[in-house]
């Protein structure tokens, strides 16, 4: 379908509780454990999402708005979360996501765009001209791909506890495109 | 890692709420559109959580603890939501997925489950002899699998609206494994 700004807000809004439900005072064994190798736990995702939603995808929109395809969006540092030196816990994260979409969709609808707005075209480093439309429903959809992602990784822990099940069990052959 | 029943509990306690939190009052957009072909959409795969919580974890428990191998699970019918006259909308679906999941859950508390009963075998058409502990991992298991669907479902429906961006976004890309 085509892009539609309120279904956006509305994917947009449910996400955080989403990931709250799911994932406050789970165990240990399911949220600080990750895919094998340099994969990412639950907790890491989430950390990625505080951090894209801190310097991402508002600075970008309003890049779009002010400076056009005169100036490129900055280079999203997708291991932040990873590399600093006093990672919060869980809990924190799952609170601060909550505020800052909040706040970020706050000052998403009080920039009042319309069909114009979301026409008006902002640059890619890689892509090259991207309009607002995408980048709004991109945000929406990078939503999804971590909560498709968390919930490979929660799988993954079970993989060979459920036996002969794994046959049926679509999420353990997951190819993990969406780390 | 094994299987930890305690684990287990918890992360089958929060799949209804993750779920309520994520879909409850979306637009019919999201949540009344499929990725394709007979695929199902997030309300379809609502009823089949529904119809599983219903019909099947607690039976086969049951039967494992009662009956061993000498009389095989009843097979699932994948497609029981569809096949209604009346399918239920998704908000009286979500309530009915945590009304039976927790009084499930009650029940497989006071069934005292210990490390003797886990290990008891019943008998599956396909696989054969599966235990106690497999079928809980994969009840379990398979909530991962259906949210990991439904992520996929709702981003489905912004495969185009993105527009360059596809190419980052993972979840666009899963085959389709876990429907």
């Amino acid at each position: 379908m085509e892009h539609d700004l309120d279904q956006t807000f509305a994917l947009l809004a449910r996400t955080p509780a989403a990931l709250n439900a799911l994932l406050r005072d789970l165990p240990e064994a399911w949220i600080d454990r990750n895919e094998g190798g340099d994969t990412w736990t639950a907790t890491q995702v989430v950390g990625h999402l505080v951090h894209c939603e801190r310097v991402d995808w508002l600075a970008r929109a309003k890049r779009i708005l002010e400076f056009g395809e005169s100036q490129p969006f900055n280079p999203v540092n997708r291991d932040a979360y990873l590399e600093e030196e006093k990672p919060a816990p869980l809990a924190e994260l799952l609170d601060e996501f909550a505020r800052l979409r909040a706040a970020n969709l706050d000052e998403l609808r009080a920039m009042r765009i319309d069909s114009t707005k979301l026409a008006q075209r902002g640059l890619h480093r890689v892509f090259g001209p991207v309009t607002l439309s995408q980048l709004l429903a991109t945000w929406a959809t990078h939503d999804m791909t971590h909560l498709h992602q968390i919930s490979r990784i929660l799988a993954y822990q079970y993989r060979d506890a459920v036996g002969p099940w794994i046959a049926y069990l679509g999420v353990l052959h997951c190819a993990g495109h969406s780390s």
